[in-house]
């Protein structure tokens, strides 16, 4: 038996056995007895799955969260692709890591390498010709440096992978130093905005591989509460940080909402907090852009229906997007 | 001549001198020269007074902001009681004092006397139960003592005089603490809630008699910002503060406008969240219709148009409101 | 065999027999035959049940609306507790009451009596001063004694249950005057705003137990303009009622949604307008968000999302709410 | 010397003198004196005038709200056309009268005759073919005709004037019961609709020549529900009156300003009461165009912004409305 | 075997055999095997159909889109009438015709016949005064002849039929001529602004019977932009077509939907704009209520819920609408 | 007499004499005469200036839209520098320009010279890849070259001046295309849709030095349907020019305000239109808190309250922006 392709290249044709993370299990009743339902994860996407016979002895050979091995083939239902399982149970790290499993690979994860991500973290750091913010940058990414390398941008709506945040502060990070320099501000305001407007979601969410959950400080403080307390403390450790500076920073990261309506409790009111909002507002707006594409089944033109952009997209015509 | 009645007592018949505080001074051109207008005022209000002779040499002789010493009448001018000043000047402290001028009473202020506004304060603090929130308000009581009992509660929309702030959070104290009981909620957290939901204002604003202006921090930060500072470095200082403990009473602050649209960066979650925001919504807005109805000049049983609150206000007919 | 406890003590473990309401009942198909699904409430809650054997038969032992009879035993399904139903069959009354069975132990209720809420609203009426307002209350709810005992404040929202009107007006009666006290409004006004601001709810609804509907009137007149009417014509049945009192009763009527947005014809414009449309939104809000915890059904500190009120819920962690 | 001509023919060569209703005054301060500011009104239409000398001889003469008797020129001031007053004092109805002075010349009213209004009016109602409609609007208009025949819709916004509302309503009638019979709905009560949606203003407004002002029931009470109430009664005093043709002639009126947000406590829900929504919002609309395009003092394609329309009028191009 | 009548005349108690439009085929997978459930189609609208027997036979002789011919007999289902085929297989258009098949009763098609409405169409432009207007209403209404008479007025919302929008734009015509005459408006405007205000859906939608979908440039440009292109094209090919005349009719188009929150992107400054889009929005709203009438399954005096205009729908209990 | 110098180095010490722009002008009443009141440009902003004496003589010497020649000093009023003039009169072009006047010198401008921008213009276009964009681009900013190198890109809200439209567009094409290649997004069309956004305005607005003004189509169609057709004109008369490329074209200017709200007729569906809204947004903003730190009178940390802003602007303490 070969071994089942990534998830993003699975066909109806493909059968054989591999890895996943099961992040969701289900049983669904019906007449006579119950299915199996399941959604198997890798780094490249997620896809459903179905186990319809020996229902009891498969399902107790796994739980939700855990990493699984199973064996079946693909089909097509309701217009979707999806795999149909004759065999699931959850991996043993010894046995299973000689056949090849690794758990990395069973993870949602941002397109880029986290080590790549980071050697970029890390050069835009260096670059930074503030002698206070730099010093402050370094604390905070040394001192969260395992989480930050993780972590989701968030739960659901963009970035909700392995890694996402970060990919998502780097490119607004790029894009943010741009503009900043093409508006003559000061470009390592923005560059700390961008790095640090959602430090704070280290703390509101609770991040496993599969699981990305809400925690007590996230649902009663929130990511811009939190992200406000780490920049003050952390500046408070720091001699002789300039207040003025402070004020800006903490500004950037209560404003970068860009709104009352979504959630700022002050909105922006300097030049590099426009910049920060913008360039969050618009990574976040072409992420979900680019998967509501990658995730529509059809051939079309366009997409279905998205319901939260509120619209369809076009997926393009005129030559462009290589990638 | 005789000595001017308070502000508030003064008639078209008022005749005299008296002491004031000056929030207000303009040079009003006219054709062959000019008027001084001026806002003058006392703990009970303010006054618009005009000055038309001897200009140049009266208006050398103080500034805004500043006490001075007027002599002048009263008059009717466009349906509202003015003062014409033949003399203004500015007080000396040394002279002046021996003719009875107090700065206190030439400062606009709460109604109720700041001394038995604290006693009630204390009262509250000493009832508090839960030991950990109990050493972490009568720490922040303590600590910002003096500003507590000056500061205004906002520059303008509600409580905006000497005092206000306090006025307003024992109102709330008041009845939080009663809705707590009746909902069964925990008292001491809805207290503490009460209490600090505005502490920030200390530092969102700096208050000097006559002239409330934001800080910088007030405007890059905001005071639920820097509330929520407030609070977690003063639980942090305290051993033993419960973690949950602090998240509830940070969420209170944070939460205490309500909803997103009017800037409070996460929405109330909890019983005591929903009763503090209330309690804070119903002082403000009954502050305002008491202020619309002490100000309408009219006889008419409805105030002419309040344009924040969009609306008219019923000043009762019903026997009611002995005071 | 033994009885079945009540609903909101029911277990998986638990087995036996009970009278219930049956609220809904559907015939689920399935390839070969049907399931038959059920509601059933009792005065503490509801929970769902179905039958797996007999369909046919069990299904013309009853309807939807009926008290019935059942046998069975509990268990989990997808993460609730149901029953599963061996037998089922409608009341026969006279025969069913040797066995226990009583009408008002079926039907979804407030948790306290009537006669002890009916009690308390008889001693706020004793404690209204205003001669005029005293007449009108005792008029009201002496015609309409029989549906203010018995009906719900809501079809569905909060409050939905015999007794619930009460329940609610009767929490506001309690912090209305509280606050009327507090902000030295006139009390009489105020309790009565809060007994009769949702009168009209007597007329807009229809309710029998299980079944809340709204009726002609409910829906083309709707309850703030069928409360204003029994207001004006009970009104005009009192020799010498103050047509001012009369207007200011009728305006808390009129304003109690305290928006247009909401539903208000005319906004708050008097102190106690704005009381009243205070503590009906406060107890509203707080009878979801009690209600939104009694019904997740884990033990998380936070239930899940609660779609109406656009949030998930803290349920509490510090020592509070004893019941 | 000459009469003046009607206000709306007024040009800066006019000349002389007539009769006006004086609807505002103002002594407006100069440093060494005072202006004398008023405006003018006649059926046509209003301007403002100015007494430049003899401010105390002729300020003494007159009050806002009475008729006057003026000589005097025109003029033009900042682009618009206004009145220099050389005299001005009260009317002196005995004396006046035998010069010309009518008092209805010098109200502002709507520019068809009352009478032939009322014709129409009339002639809508014995088109009814509903008994219980007929009787039930032939009362309502015989008891209130006086008011009926000289109020206007609004105190400001549209057709605020003598006899406006009479206009307002009877456009709406016709356009009404056009719609009623194109969509095969009941013309009938399309009529009643539009004849009553409006008719608690009776009560809402208090209306004397030259001075619209709300009432205590019109501020707390709003013509919505005042206008329920009246056809309440009257239905109940018509013997047989139908009780769901009451509740549809009641949702006309309680769902005629459209929805919610404009202060509808229910929305349409009959093809009729969308019909009476439409056709007043289209004819206030409508309204108000027509006025900001009469008022625009200058010969430009559009008028200047209009602050409530939020925008500019095209005042027309192409051939059209002879009027 | 008879044959089954009209779709709206089915009955539980129908059986025989018929012809339908299929417009949507699903398989609902259960355990062992599948449900076959499709959406039959005729002229008067369309009713849910099950295949229970030999579903892979069936699946393979006909797909969605495609004319059918049905064997069944009704039955109720969850409250809602269907039918339960026995036999279901595409039309053969040669034999088939022999039988009676006939394309045009298979799909939902506007009640008027659409030479009836073509006639009535041609009867408004030959009254059209204005020499340009009515050369460009000829020229447009020839060149998109076969288009106009077939297409739907939306994909789903409103006149969601064969016809649909002709029958729209001519209840338009109707209702604007009158509001044009009732306020002296340009009657010629109106009319072109009726006819031509959704010319742009004939190039924003794609219609074949049974699949209404949206074309790229109804995607990216509009039928708001595609409509105003199409008039600016018209108009340009038409000799001395005076500027303004275009201008106005331009604006027509661009502010039909009144508001730009409805996606306008001016918003109406003439008289003609508020009545085109009044009459819009009107007859809009009018045929949504009359199909939530007509679609509701039960006899109560109100529809369900109707989620898109948020409401229920009274249906009438007063006489009326004879149709 | 010295020469004046600039606008934005006046002080109030500054004296002597200087060419203008002259674009208000007011006769302000006073008792005895009246002032007059004139708004004088050049080429860095404007300043308010008053003439006290011979009113009458120097009235008649020039209107506004002209450009003048005075003398004066300057002086501070109300916090404000003005000039006070003592002789103001209409520019003899022939004569002043021996004395150095130069109409360019006299009208608000963009900062950067027409012809540095025209070159940054003309390189972007020889960069255009794809070939009919590139034909296009050059085609229309041939044909309108005249208008596009004078535009201000709005009347009053940003870039109110002479060179502005080219100046926004410039800045937008650099952010635009940054991001472009940062989201690997179609450079081209993201280029071609910054250039082409407000092409519209050429035609909405009609623009003299000192007074913008709408035109009729302005008002009428608007600068986003005007920009739609003279794209599509302009791309018909392209052999060969792609649809599709040509309706993603259309689709930037139709969705480049963003949303349904800011009128735009259709919102974003491509990440290009993402984009080119995005850029808009920002740099107009920008723009505003630019030009609201230049005005702000006083040394402040902050600006005074910005009304269309809704907030206060930081004027930064960090040390950034040397220009």
């Amino acid at each position: 038996m070969m071994r089942l392709p990534r998830v993003q290249s699975l066909t109806p044709e493909s059968e054989g056995w591999g890895y996943y993370l099961c992040s969701h299990k289900e049983l669904r009743p019906i007449r006579s007895g119950e299915l199996l339902l399941v959604t198997l994860q890798d780094a490249t996407g997620q896809v459903n799955a179905k186990v319809l016979d020996e229902i009891g002895r498969f399902n107790a050979e796994f739980e939700a969260g855990e990493f699984v091995r199973v064996e079946g083939h693909g089909t097509i239902f309701q217009g979707q692709l999806q795999l149909v399982l004759t065999h699931i149970r959850r991996v043993n790290p010894d046995q299973d890591r000689l056949q090849g499993f690794r758990e990395e690979d069973c993870v949602p994860s941002a397109p880029r390498s986290i080590d790549e991500m980071w050697a970029e973290l890390t050069a835009h750091l260096e670059s930074v010709r503030d002698p206070h913010l730099r010093v402050l940058l370094n604390r905070i990414t040394t001192d969260h440096r395992d989480a930050l390398r993780e972590w989701p941008a968030a739960q659901q709506i963009h970035h909700a992978y392995r890694g996402g945040l970060l990919e998502h502060i780097l490119k607004m990070a790029e894009t943010g130093r741009f503009l900043a320099r093409a508006y003559n501000a000061n470009e390592d305001l923005v560059l700390a905005g961008t790095l640090l407007h959602d430090i704070g979601k280290l703390q509101e969410l609770h991040y496993e591989p599969g699981a990305t959950t809400y925690t007590r400080d996230g649902n009663l403080v929130g990511h811009i509460g939190l992200g406000l307390i780490l920049v003050r403390e952390t500046a408070n450790g720091i001699s002789g940080f300039p207040d003025p500076l402070r004020a800006e920073l903490e500004h950037l990261i209560l404003s970068h909402h860009g709104s009352y309506d979504h959630g700022s409790p002050v909105v922006p009111k300097t030049i590099e907090a426009f910049i920060v909002a913008t360039v969050d507002e618009l990574d976040t707006r072409i992420h979900q852009v680019r998967r509501a594409i990658a995730e529509d089944p059809t051939d079309d033109e366009f997409t279905g229906w998205h319901k939260r952009l509120g619209r369809v997209i076009h997926k393009g015509t005129s030559p462009r997007r290589p990638d």
